[in-house]
Order: structure tokens, then sequence, then C-alpha cells
């Protein structure tokens, strides 16, 4: 292997996987990318670590998931960046030395929040107004007319609604609920009071939020300390009849509870998260009425993926011309090792 | 049958069938009702003709549906008001005589629009997104995760949007569509361009509505002139992969050829609206794959009835009051004898 | 004089004064204008009055101030339309003889209503924060800087707002405002408060808008009975340092209190409308600190009048093709006699 | 001077002069201050040196803007974070050893957005349409009415406007035109297309920005190297009669050109700033005609500096609970170095 370049082309490693480059780029996006620098990658599958080791002295970035432990990036003299094409922090990077080194460490998670809050949006109108379920009423020939159609459901207009969790995916779910003037309380432990109202929001208590709000969005990170916090007592204050709508992490419901509750008709739920996926064929949770599934498919729009590419190539830009990025969501020292993130899926050329 | 009463109330004969007053006002409401005059009412059923005949000279206003020639109008002499509580004009009223005698006819259709143009976004949601194609597969087993679920879905942030027809339907849900930042195309023949363009939307042909738009709003009512006018020919312009929303009234599109390309794959559909209602239970629109099936339940939901009840107090309480009424659909003399509506249903107590 | 025309074309009176042509037509609008029908117009000044009686009976549309009398309505057995270029109602018409024959009568107060309310934005801007008042400190020499130069500004965002009047003005102005996020108090004898909280604003009685609000639009219309009607009983109710706008007309307040609660310092004012215009040269209003003077200039934009033209065009061939108006203001029975306006200002043809 | 204190209370240097205790902290958040933990602080002037010393190495965060360079900061084992009570980044701070240290560097510029943004809009609103020039012409008797007093005015409704930087302000000023529909073209050479694109703008190049847009907003930073970029070439290329806001420092233009420009009548503008302040008493900038002018008083509205006192407590709460901050501007590598700014004036306790 031969390693030789100019001093003006940076050296940019690309390990990407599980996604892949036809994952995230599209033909131009890719082409742009390259423009960026020389391109070290292996044509399929994972970097190998002698790569690795080769280019890391004189790379200029990171991007992918690649291993990095304090060895490695002591290594990296020249290492402004580790720009992870995935949606959250994983713990194969050695955190803190990267903060020491100012090297940025970026997730791709903001890719994915618009389409995940459309999708939010979706599910809480298909519970509130019953769309799903009347379909298959339907189709089953029950349906039922007019008002008749309408024994429970209600309208999202000026409804009391609760966040669970206000980062990115409440970010761009905001917008999209300001024209149903609703009235909103937020939980979120990691946020002041006057920046929720800055967002024209109620800061509350989780209590609250549950036992007040006819719709409920699910939005909190799982962290080592918020595993199951929502657990069957606070379950049990959520009011008869309301919706709740689950994006997040099936890990920081006490999942069975929450569907086991749905089964009972407490509460209606949407779901696009569960704790074990793909879902076993035979699990209950396939035949709760009163529950709309959804396979974790809410972010992973091929638009989504997209996204990644042109985050990833305009925040490398800003970094590679000495700017901060601005696009995707950087590790911070006080949290990053708190996610209990899993890797995202790895598909096959076949599903692209 | 005594008709005593004093100058200063107001006689109101309220005649509400296929509504009835349970239907259309809380009790509260109902209280303020009478607080506005003396009205005369049957307990149940319809006001029997000689009841009309006897309090009709005295009548100030008319709530309700009763039939109402030019003959009874002439000897109408103190009537103000129709406010028929349904949403659409039937042709048991002679509009012309209440024109020329400058009394108001008034209907109820912007009580059910917000709820109408909910339900309309949610079906496109549904469409775009395939949510509830996808609850639909994970139930029977075959759900896919991730990107392998979003095979043909695509978001509605900045996609091209068409609306045919551009009424109190449109005017509901365009609120509801600003945060996608949609391009909306918009035909409605009865509409000058600078309208549309004061509303942020484009003026366009039918043919340019549905040969470009990603996703197309039917919110067209049905006249005399324009039955069917959305017919094979013109749903051939549709593209492959789009979501078309039908909303206002089934007779608007050959609804045949409509569902027969949903089901052929050219586009996914959402109807709430149907030729024949209730729909035969052997009808094999209730198998078409594409099609989201709702039982013209969008409008319905307990409090749009309810908002009759408000818009009804407040216009009758303006009129009385020698005001213009400002909440209702005033029936308009070119137009209200185009309009082709059925009467709407009639509810048994036990559905309220 | 000929009168020759075949059935095809409708016959179009022309009579804009104080209007002209070239003040609300631009070329390309006169030249569509024009393909609508014959047009019949003096070439300066008023149409005759023979010119009128003679093409009256076969007129489908009068666009203008002509004086209608019952008389001239009864021969003017083919018109549909009395489309006024001015932005209200005046007596020389007999309103109800046009209703009876269902003639619709129009007024061009919408072309106004966007300029309008972005002025009465800019006002309030201006006084909460001092901008006018600034400039001419700083002209004098007597600026304050930063801090020093805000003792008694205020921001509009979050604050106390009262509307007095809530029709064509205030539908425009809502929009403007609605990024700040206000409370919005309304005071409307004319509208009930179902349709004032359909706006997202809350309905108040005329002492609680005054009293609670730090920013003050007045919008109503001067009618025969409100003439006034904001006396000095009802200035005193306002709040020690609150921005009070006039935008709608001098007469709806006592126009000296309001003034000289200004000069002894109670509140901030912005006002477009004066009881006699042009303002005598030694009029003290000139003089006062706290009152931002503009000249009846809110709504006189070019493009207003242009929309003058647009408006005309469009509804006038709405009503031509059979359809109802939808851009202008209608005539309604019960309001109409009770507007007091004076007619609109003659420019010279230099002036435009 | 006595150094005692438990485990539990945190210590925190208080040293907010230019700024004082007075101006950023109400009662009420003065007392929310002190519960975050041992405050140290100077009654008046500045914290001395010895104090600092004395009570650094067990410090827990400094509020406000002693000098911390290497040597302090290397003795400062417990310090999370610097928060500068400024809107700017000061020399004084050894910023690369922070950033080394994991110690967060913070400023309040964001308190002052929301005020600057509001006035940026009514500046443009008073340009566009003329209001001060027509206050002044009212009071020196030469008013004039209608569209004679409209001659060189426009509406900023779907006006082309510029924006010159995107960072805090701009994201306060979209918001508050979002209702005018605007067409915006943004340069800023630190943000990438796609992230102007996403918040509905378009990218543009300053030269494009100039030459097309008839509202233009001046929102750029000082940098070391952006001094006077807007030269007398580039203003040449703003259209004649467009509006032109200059928020953020005087130092981005060639001040005497763009002012030179301005009384020769190319188009107007508006500054809050300038290049020596306070301006001297005889500067003829004082009378030019189409300059609207402002000292210095955009931000500093009495609420914008206690918003600085929410923001340091807010963000310091979170630092002291291990959480990362949220609201105060965070120093960053890439560009904190490249700031000029100039510390803000220091008030005297009468101006409070």
């Amino acid at each position: 292997m031969n390693v030789e370049y100019g001093n003006s082309k940076p050296l940019i490693l690309f390990d990407p996987l599980p996604r892949s480059k036809d994952l995230i780029f599209r033909p131009q996006q890719w082409d742009r990318f390259q423009t960026l620098g020389r391109i070290i990658h292996a044509d399929e599958g994972r970097l190998d670590p002698d790569t690795v080791d080769t280019y890391l002295p004189a790379a200029a970035a990171l991007v992918g998931q690649t291993d990095m432990p304090a060895e490695r990036l002591n290594r990296a003299k020249n290492l402004k960046a580790i720009l992870n094409v995935e949606g959250n922090f994983l713990p194969n990077v050695d955190y803190e030395t990267c903060f020491q080194k100012g090297i940025h460490v970026l997730a791709a998670a903001p890719a994915f929040a618009p389409a995940v809050a459309e999708s939010a949006l979706a599910f809480a109108l298909d519970l509130a107004r019953g769309i799903t379920a009347a379909d298959r009423d339907f189709r089953a020939g029950n349906e039922k007319y007019g008002l008749a159609g309408n024994c429970d459901t209600f309208s999202l207009r000026q409804a009391d609604v609760g966040f669970i969790g206000f980062g990115n995916l409440a970010g761009a779910l905001l917008p999209l609920l300001a024209p149903f003037h609703c009235r909103i309380r937020v939980f979120d432990p990691w946020l002041p009071n006057s920046y929720v109202r800055d967002h024209h929001c109620e800061p509350a208590s989780l209590e609250d939020v549950l036992s007040t709000s006819r719709v409920i969005f699910i939005l909190a990170t799982v962290t080592t300390e918020n595993e199951g916090f929502i657990d069957d007592t606070q379950l049990a204050l959520i009011q008869q009849g309301a919706a709740v709508i689950l994006m997040s992490r099936a890990a920081v419901v006490d999942f069975e509870a929450f569907v086991g509750r749905v089964a009972e008709g407490q509460f209606r739920a949407a779901t696009d998260v569960f704790p074990v996926e793909p879902v076993p064929s035979d699990n209950p949770v396939r035949r709760v009425e009163g529950l709309l599934l959804s396979a974790h498919r809410s972010g992973g729009l091929r638009d989504s993926f997209f996204r990644i590419g042109d985050l990833t190539i305009d925040d490398l830009s800003l970094i590679l011309a000495g700017l901060p990025p601005v696009g995707m969501q950087a590790a911070q020292r006080e949290t990053v090792a708190r996610f209990r993130s899993k890797p995202g899926r790895r598909y096959k050329k076949e599903e692209l």
C-alpha cells in the first residue's frame, strides 16, 4: 500500500459500515465528497485495521464508525473530526481523549429528525382520529358511518399535549404542531424551564405530563440513568382514552406494562420501536387492537440516509476550512457517555 | 295550541330533523339558545305542518330544514333567517324568494371544516408514509424494518401538492400544511387567480394539478355541472405513486375508475366518501390494497355537531340584534341552485 | 352618441371619480378590464348624467361611484353589480333596492387592508421601541446609548395587546403579530365570542381592552352609532406608558382628549387619521412629543390602488360569469346604512 | 478573608464588571443565583486579584470577565465554566487552555438577539414605509397625504430580502419575517448551503444579496478577517431605493462610504452602530436625511439584561449538575480567536 499525497489534499478515512457508500451518498454527493480530500475506503465491509493504522497519522478526518481507542487517537496527530454516519454515539470511541485534543465527534441523528417528527404527527392524528382502526373495521365489514364512527375520537386542535424529551425530535415536531394550537407541557430533566418557555411550551414534571395530556409524545433518548423510567406506576397516570406515541427507544418505558395497558384499553398507542427487533412472529404485540405498529421505519426514508451524506459533506467541508460544524449532533462531554445506543442496521445492497 | 307572546321575545321555529336537539346542543348551549327567543319545536320528529303554518307569520327565524316554498315564505312576514343545521343547501327552500326578501339562508358547513381538514392531513401523511399499510403488514407478520419498510414512501415536506376545490375545506387545511412548506397548486374554476395567490398558492389547470402533484386533495363540492368531472382520462394524468385524498363527495370523480386505478397500483388513495353509503358488504372496494377507507366519518366528531349549535346560536344572536351573520355559510344567488347535496344522516338517540 | 352593441359583450359603466383610470389600472390591467365588456367612460371627470341614463338600461355593471337612487336602479334592468372603487360605502346608492334586485354592491376596502396592517405593526414597534423619538433625539444631539436609551421602551414579544374592531384590518394584522406570541384581547360588538376565539384571541369589553393592554390597536369603522365612543372617560383607563395606534377613523375617539392625554404623557400614540385633513399648519398636534404622525398614508401605497384594479377585474369577471364575487367587501343590509364615510381624495394626474 | 466551605456547595466567582449585579439580576434572580453555590464577589467594581487567586483553585465557575490567562487556568483545578455576562468573547481568556481542560466558555449574546431582531424588523418597516421621515415632515408642516406621501415607499410583503450573516440575530429575525412571505437570500461564508435551505432561505453570494435585494439586513459579526468587507465597490451594487439595515457592527462596512451613499440618495439605511460611540456631536451623520439613527440601543432593553441573568443561572445550574449548557453561546475553537469585539458599556448605578 502506497501512502503518497501532497500537503494540500486532506486525507479522509471512510469506514461507514453498517452504512454503505450507496446508502448515504447519491452519485453527485459521492463526487462532491471526493473533492474534499483523498478518500481511503474499503470497497466493501469494514476498513481493515492495518489500513487504518497506516493512514491514521496523516488523516484529517474519519467518516464512519471505526474503533478509536485512546491509543489510536494519540497517533492521529492530524485528526480534526470523527463523523459518525449513524444516529447515535457508540462506546467504541474514547470520547474524553477526543475532547482534550479538540477532535470533533459528530453523529448524524439530525438527519432522521424531520422524518421521525412527521411520522410522530401522523401517529398522533391516526390515534386521535382512529384512522387505521377505522380502515381495519371497514375491511372487515364493520365500519360505522359519521358520528357512530367517532365514539372515541378527538381532534388534535387545542388538545393538551405532553412531550417527554425535548431534543432533536421535539425541535422538529414543534413546528408541525403549531397550527393545532395545542397546550404543550414538557418534561426534560436536561433542560431549564426558561428554555422550554422560550419555545412556547410549559415545563412540567413527568407526572404532570402523563396525567394531564391527551396526546403524549415519548421522545427521550435512553441513557444509562433513565432505562425504563416510565414504569407501570407512571403509566397508570395516563388518562383514559389518551394517545401515546413512542418514537425514541423502547427501553425508556416498561414495554410489557405499556403494551398491557393498551391491550386493556386504558389508552391507545403507537410505537415505532420494540425491545427486540425484528419482533418475534408470535409476539402478542401484533394482535393488540389499540396499538398502531411501525417497524422502526419512521426515520428510515430513502432521503433521510442521503441527508446523512449532505450533513457529513457540509460539516466536513466546514471543519477542513477551519470552521465549526453546524449540522450534525456534537458529542458533549457531560452526556456522551450516558447514551445507551445500539448500532444501526446494516442494509444489503439489494435493499437500497 | 296557544300563540301568545309579547313583542320583545322573537319567535323561533326549531325543526332540526335529521339532526336533533341533543345532537347539536349541549345542555348549556340549549339554555343559551332558549334565551334568544320563544322556541317552537316538536318533542320528537319533524315540526308538524299545522304548527309551522300557525307560527310562521310571527316567526323571526327558522332553525332547521322545514320545507319553505315561496308560498310559505310569502306568509312569513317577519322572517329574518333560515339557519339550516346541515352541511349543505337542500332544494326544499325557494332561495330566490329569500334573496328578494332579504332572508338570510345559512348552512352549517363551516362546523365540519376543521375536523375534515385535520382528517385530510392525517390521510395525506398516512399515504405518504405508508402508516396504515405498515400496521396491516405488521399484524400479518410481514413487516419490514427501517429503509426496507420505506421502499415507496415519501415525506410531505416540500412535496408538490394539488388542491381541487378551494373553499371551506381548503381554507381549514392550508394552515395545517404551512409547516411542511409544500408547493401548492390550486384548481378552482369559481375563483380568480389573485385569490389563490393571496393565499400563497399557485392557480393551475385541473390537468396541471393532476399531473404535477405528489399529493392531491379533492375538496370540490358537487354541483349540477361538475358531476364526475374527474373522469378516467383525467385520472390517467396522476403520477405513479402519488397520494390522492378524496374528501368532499364521491360524485366529483368517476369513482369506479378511481378505485380501479388504485387497485392497479397507479396511485394510492384515501376516501371518506362513497357513491352509495353504507357501502354494500360485498363491495370489492373493501379489499383494495392501496386504498385507505373511511366511512364518511372525517367531519362527524362529536364536537363538530356541537359546533353547529355554537354557530347557530351566534349567528342567530347577531341577526336578531340587527347585525349580519359571520360564522355560517350564506347561500349565494349564483351558486345555491347548483349544489347537489344529499340530506345528512339521522342519528338515533342511543347513538349520541 | 351611438349605443349599438351585440348581446355577447356586456356593457360596463366606468365612472371612477375621485379615483381615475390610471390610479387603479396599470396598462395591462386596463387591457384586461376592457376584455370584460364594452366600457363606457368619460375621458376625464365624472360620467355625465345623460350618458349614464342612456346606457343604464343595458348596463351589466357599474364600476365607480355614480349616484344610484332607486329611480335609476329601477331602470337598470340588467345591472348585476356596482363596484365602488373606494374603500367604503357612500350614501349615494339606494342599497335596499340593490338588495331586493340582487345587485351586488362592492367596495374596495380589502385593497388597503394589507398595507394598513403593515403600517399598524410598524407604528406599534416604533412606539414600543421608541424608534422615531430616538432618531429625533439623535439629530438634536441628545441621543442616549444602550440601556440609557431604553428607559421607557418595551418589546412587543408576548405583550398584552388589545384590538378595538376586528374586521378587515384586524384580519390582515393578526398574521403579522403571530410571531410575537402576544395575548390579544378583542372588543368588537358586531362579532360573537366564538368568532374571536376561533382566531385565537380573547373576547373582551372595551374597558378591559383599554385597561389591560400595553399595545392598543384602534381599527373600528365609524358608524352612525359609535362616533366618539372612545371618549375621555375611556381614555383614562389606558395604562401609563401604553402604545395606542389609531388606524381607522379619527371620529371613533374624542380626538382632542386623545391628543391631550398623549401630550400629558399618559401614553404614547400613533395616528394615521385626523378629524380634519389636511391638518391646519398651526395645529398643535404637530408638536406633541409622544405622538407619531402619519398623514393618512398607511393604506395609500401605489400598489394598493392597483390592487383595487385587480379586485375589480376579478370580482367583475366572476359576476359576469354568473358566479359570486370573492375579493371585495360586499355591502350588507344590516350595516351598510350605518357607515359614516367620507369620499376618498381625488388625485391629480401629476401625482400618479 | 475567610475561605471555609463544605464540599457540597460549589464556589462561584462573580465578577460582572462592566455589568453589575443589579443590571443582570432582579432580586428574585439574585436569590436564585445564590442558591447555586457560595458566591464570591466584590461589593463594587472588579474582584481584586488576590481574592481571585485565593479562591480560584476551589472555584467551580467564574461568572464574569476576570482575566484568565493560562497560568490562572492551570491553577483552577475545579473550574468547569466561565460564563461571560457580555455579548461577545474578549481576548482576556486563554481559550485554547479552556478547550483542553474542558472548561465551558460562554457568552450572553443570545440574551440580546430577540430585542435586536425586533428592532431590525422595525427599522425595515420604517424605511420601507417611510415612517420616521413622514413624522419629521409632518412636524415641519410638509406632510403629504395618501398616495402623495408614498412616492418612494414599498411594502415588505413578498419583498426580496437579503441577509448578510446568518447567526443568532438572523435566527431571531426569521420568524418575525415569516408572515411577510419574502424571498430571502443569505450570504454567510461560515455556513453550508444546506443549512440555509433548511431555514427556507436561498444561499447566495454577497454580490447577489446586495444587487437583488430591496431590503438588506447586515447581521454579520466582525472578525479579524472581514473588517470592512462591504466596501464601496460592494455598496455600489445596492439597488436604487433599497433599504439597508445595519445591526451588528459598524466595522463590517466601509462606514464613511455607506453614509455617503445614503446621503446621495442611492438607498435608505438604518444603523444601530457607529465606528465611534458616542458619535461626536458635530458628526454630519446626524443630518443625513435618508438615515434612521439609533444609538446602539436595539439590544439594550431592560429585559435583555435580566435575560443575561436567566441564561447565566440556567446554564450554570446545568453545568453544576453535570449537564451541558443550552442557552448561552459557547466559544468554539475555530472561531473564538477571530472575533473582534469591544467590551460592553459600563452603566452607572443611577442608570439602572
